[in-house]
């Protein structure tokens, strides 16, 4: 029996930074996933070894199960029955088990990512000898949820094998999981961004997992329902950026020019607003998708406008938003800025020569260019019973 | 008996577009002026002409005064002693008037020039023969006031060769007019803007008369004095722009987003607020001038952002941007936008050698650099009575 469950990316639509402020946010799912499958060798073929493969950076880990055993047993650790949080105690003996397989320097970013992954397999399976696989066509690192997607989708999958889900197994393709299962699988899976990023505002993985658009302010998620499908360019600029840094700067920002932050960030409050009633609103027809695309293009720019002033942009994104002007196409950046993933909106009339225009330009300078579909499916799964 | 006379133009700091919508404004004056002398010929030598020599665009135009004083006398006018506005039909006679002398197409951009400038003279002067000649430093029509110095200079020497004002014309150098002349070259001046604009806001002419800064809002203009010195790169970008287009672009916008525009609105008039507040604050050190220019260099890229937000940026402007945000310097636009000039602060401790290397860059591009004093004197006047 093997699973597989797929995860998708996010994109920040409106109001990053802001968002810490009070002022509402808009995310939405990108058809961009991450792969994960799951498998248990026959008993009789066993070698008693929980593996994990990262396919895309050429990373294979082998834990022998009986020695990951003894390592959390010294907690006195009951496989809990419901998400639960890695305490500090468990946290540092994974790290030891995540430490003592040498990845290599170049990788290490990721062993946050393996760490929340032998959590979450060991929560969820117990100490099962199995296989992981995992695959990703998101960027890693570059704001667009990858980790997130990593986590919904290694929840899933255990979940799919697990005692704690009931399951038509003989469904035939990719399948949603129902209303309960996503929200276990939402659960588990912050649990693990907890464990990559130190905390998580649990937007990542709820876009992840629920896919579509929702909306957050203080705290609060809605899920909308959106019935717009936009397309969008995604350009990542590949400039490393330290997102507790640009936090911190709006923040100093906002205590040298109360008045002036206060209104920014209510004007981006409003423009978040604006974005969720376009998406949630009906299109009848094509002249309603267009005029749609204009208002959101709009307050794209004007979001991205009211980013710069609060000082999170950076030549890069400039070097992009130069570079969509010309063409007439609306640019902002997602997340936090200062490099990172920019946005442009892709107008479903825009010609496909335009667009590779656009693209090769953008190459020529050193970007990588990606084209997604924007507010799409959450995570599903599928089963393969003849392996 | 020679009178020269030498007038700035100007640049907005804060609040251009904004101040359409009840937003506090900041302009200043910069150190790039616009000469005029006017001589009066000896009766001997008259020949009855009125001549105006446009140094910068090689163009000199002449007039007998019977001429002028036979059209103009059509109206049944008056000189008038005070500063009084030119009616549609007088304006039509003077247009009628320049069109007479054959302006090649290229400088005809200047009609508006010229025929506030028949005005002015015939109103301060009478039908008296003499010789005017104009050149400035300012680039024509890209937003740094120079029709309103072309009026301040032309008022100033016309009226310090009157009997309307009274002054010691033996002084040697540039010395200023005093209050109440100021204000009656500022009436004039405003009268020959509305001439060449159709209607002004009379805040180019009075920086031009004044210097310094001035902060306005909502047509009241209050001149500060301000005791900073600063110094701004310049960019003229040369693209030309359509400021009604673009203006009526920030009100359509208005009406599409009436609640994020407004709070994009009080953000301006929060950081032009700020802008005089901190130009108005003592300097005792170099390390007050450092921490003004800071927080100056921070509001201007804030207010570049909101201008973003309305739509008026460029990408002739998102150049500039890109290059000066390299080298860590803050850039806004100044004016209508859309093209024109861009301002970058050019900080005290500065080196010459980055500067240069600035400039270079931007030059690259096809832009022209000008350095410029911010907030110096305003309009001065020189007496010859060798001549």
């Amino acid at each position: 029996m093997e699973v597989r469950a797929r995860a998708p990316g996010k994109i920040i639509l409106a109001g990053e930074h802001a968002v810490v402020h009070g002022s509402t946010a808009v995310a939405a799912s990108i058809d961009l996933y991450t792969y994960v499958s799951l498998s248990f060798p026959p008993h009789s073929d066993s070698d008693g070894m929980l593996k994990l493969h990262m396919k895309d950076v050429h990373l294979e880990l082998c834990w022998p199960v009986d020695r990951i055993k003894e390592v959390l047993s010294e907690l006195g650790r009951q496989i809990p029955s419901s998400p639960a949080s890695c305490s500090p105690e468990a946290l540092k003996l994974i790290a030891a088990l995540v430490e003592e397989q040498n990845i290599p320097e170049a990788n290490y970013s990721l062993a946050g990512g393996v760490s929340a992954f032998l959590w979450l397999y060991t929560s969820i399976q117990g100490y099962k000898p199995a296989k992981v696989v995992i695959t990703s066509e998101l960027p890693l690192g570059s704001g667009l949820g990858s980790s997130a997607s990593f986590c919904v989708s290694f929840s899933a999958a255990f979940l799919a094998l697990s005692d704690s889900v009931n399951l038509d197994r003989s469904h035939q393709g990719w399948s949603m999981f129902g209303e309960k299962e996503l929200e276990l699988v939402n659960k588990w899976a912050f649990e693990g961004e907890k464990i990559i990023h130190g905390r998580a505002s649990g937007i990542d993985n709820t876009v992840s997992t629920y896919g579509n658009m929702i909306k957050f302010r203080s705290g609060e998620l809605t899920r909308l329902k959106s019935n717009t499908s936009l397309k969008m360019l995604i350009t990542n600029t590949k400039v490393g950026r330290n997102t507790r840094a640009l936090v911190a700067g709006v923040s100093e920002r906002t205590v040298r020019h109360p008045n002036a932050m206060a209104s920014v960030f209510k004007a981006i409050d409003s423009i978040s607003n604006e974005v969720a009633e376009i998406l949630q609103s009906p299109s009848h027809d094509e002249s309603a998708i267009t005029e749609k695309e204009e208002k959101l293009g709009e307050l794209m720019e004007m979001n991205q406008g009211l980013l710069q002033c609060m000082g999170v942009s950076h030549a890069s994104i400039e070097t992009v938003l130069r570079t969509t002007l010309k063409y007439k196409l609306a640019t902002k950046l997602t997340g936090a800025g200062g490099g990172g993933c920019v946005l442009t909106l892709l107008p479903t009339l825009l010609s496909g020569t335009l667009v590779d225009k656009v693209i090769a330009e953008l190459e020529a300078c050193g970007f990588q260019c990606l084209i997604a579909g924007i507010g799409g499916k959450g995570l599903e799964i599928s089963f393969d019973s003849s392996s």
